[in-house]
């Protein structure tokens, strides 16, 4: 009668995942997305002032799958000044979408939604990027940074990773940890990281990153950074010089993307985009020429087509 | 670093929490949110129009205590000639407010929100009720009239019990299980409950299920089954007829309760409610001849309350 819920942790899960597995994932996951195959209600919000915390809950579901999940993630970043250290947490509950029971815990601690992010940023830029592009400039030390640097090399050859970040001594670890991963990396200015032929932004940066100017014809760039409305990485007049601009969900990345605020700064139309997930299916016809840019602000259903295929791995 | 996720099912829920237990957090709790000490933000809710299913998530925190809570419930109800039964499924994670952390899933299937309805319910109509009377018409024959019967019960002795339910086997089935637990109890039409001194109403009704001409002077009233816009179980004129009138959230029981059809039929003026909490603190100064209403809709701050209660007995 009480069954126990089965739970996952972190070890578990990584165990039952590879990168493959993660990329296949996202990229039908981001097709079902631009085919309007996919459930995603209004997020719910808690905000937790004395601690400087928040509580994020989404939900989100394939429409023509078995399971969709609801995800709590939160972030506390202790009091100014108390040196409380931030915390981040999070977990995924599995629910079936045919009887409402709720199938299995993941207890991953954001890592779903770190491997859906990096996959998503990986992807895109890889379908986007001409064919040619061989170096990297990836603004951000972070976690994120890291993953999506190593899961694009999983795509594409890079012969060159040139990463900016506004403390050097972060910039250099993570150079250390590319090395450890096989890829060629040294820290770099915004203008020389600007320079390379594809840009990827990780940062919570609340403005620009990088600037237009120095970003040369024929380069991609993927921002996946933003996503509140008060942030922002990449500068209007980026996306008013691309010849192909692609968001992960239109609504949202008007809403809280980079698109968005170069929406309201003129630069390009409110329906200049097209959705990333339609690039995964048809690859475009790009010129050689043509700076590209995607807008990426995370889609709830990603972390259901994720949640479900690795709780596959695990009980299957 | 990774440690299992601590997970209780109901049965370990059951042994941990005594009805005394669960009304006292429940009376401390509608008096926090009366009070404005309580944090509940709008919620999530996905529709499975394929399954007849819905699945809801519930946020709610006393904003001077150390947890607050996410529920998720689903409830499917199979498609209509598909022989499938209905489903409910929930579960309750408790959440530290200074850190984030996610403390414990309390895999409790619905069972803690069935208390703490049950305990929001029997505790204002006590408070809500004259001392002198004795009688109880219950209008609904589920688990919630039952348990709002027997926890009134525990507050201040019942005389008779009068069961209307449209499903005459149904009322026989709870006055049975009534009788089980000690209290006298027989099946009636909705016009003899309604001459009862208390009425409490526990049905998914989208109509009124009782006359408001039935209802005696000195009747206490307490509705508790209209949690959604298109719900309607206490008729306008009640609420006309009413000399105190006492919601658990005015904004909530505005927008989807008894108390907002009430006001929209111009039966009662929007700011004729007072919080159900308040009169847990101070009872009421009430005329023996007065009618009075309550109108519960369930409120948030009450699930973490509750949940954090039993959490504490289990760990402890």
């Amino acid at each position: 009668m009480t069954t126990t819920l089965p739970v996952f942790d972190t070890g578990a899960i990584e165990t039952a995942a590879t990168s493959r597995m993660v990329l296949d994932t996202v990229r039908d996951a981001l097709i079902a997305h631009a085919e309007g195959r996919t459930s995603v209600p209004p997020p719910l919000h808690m905000d937790f002032p004395q601690a400087n915390g928040d509580c994020h809950v989404k939900a989100g579901w394939i429409t023509d799958t078995a399971d969709f999940t609801v995800k709590i993630a939160t972030g506390f970043y202790g009091r100014p000044g108390s040196g409380m250290p931030s915390h981040h947490h999070g977990l995924v509950c599995v629910i079936s979408a045919d009887t409402g029971q709720i199938q299995a815990v993941l207890n991953d601690r954001g890592l779903l939604t770190a491997w859906r992010t990096a996959a998503a940023g990986a992807l895109v830029t890889h379908a986007m990027a001409r064919p040619t592009a061989l170096t990297l400039g990836l603004f951000g030390t972070g976690e994120q940074a890291l993953l999506q640097a190593v899961w694009l090399a999983e795509l594409r050859p890079i012969s060159q990773i040139l990463v900016h970040g506004r403390n050097p001594h972060n910039a250099a670890a993570l150079c250390e940890e590319l090395h450890k991963n096989g890829l060629p990396a040294r820290p770099a200015s915004a203008r020389q990281a600007a320079g390379s032929d594809m840009i990827i932004t990780t940062t919570p940066a609340t403005a620009p990153v990088l600037d237009a100017a120095d970003v040369r014809e024929g380069t991609h760039v993927t921002g996946i950074g933003t996503d509140m409305p008060h942030k922002n990485e990449l500068p209007p007049e980026l996306f008013h010089r691309a010849q192909l601009i692609a968001t992960d969900d239109h609504t949202q990345c008007l809403h809280h993307g980079d698109f968005g605020h170069a929406v309201r700064a003129g630069a390009t139309a409110q329906d200049s985009d097209i959705a990333a997930g339609l690039l995964l299916k048809t690859p475009p016809d790009r010129p050689d020429t043509a700076i590209t840019v995607a807008d990426l602000t995370g889609v709830g259903a990603l972390d259901a087509a994720l949640a479900s295929a690795v709780l596959d791995h695990l009980t299957r």
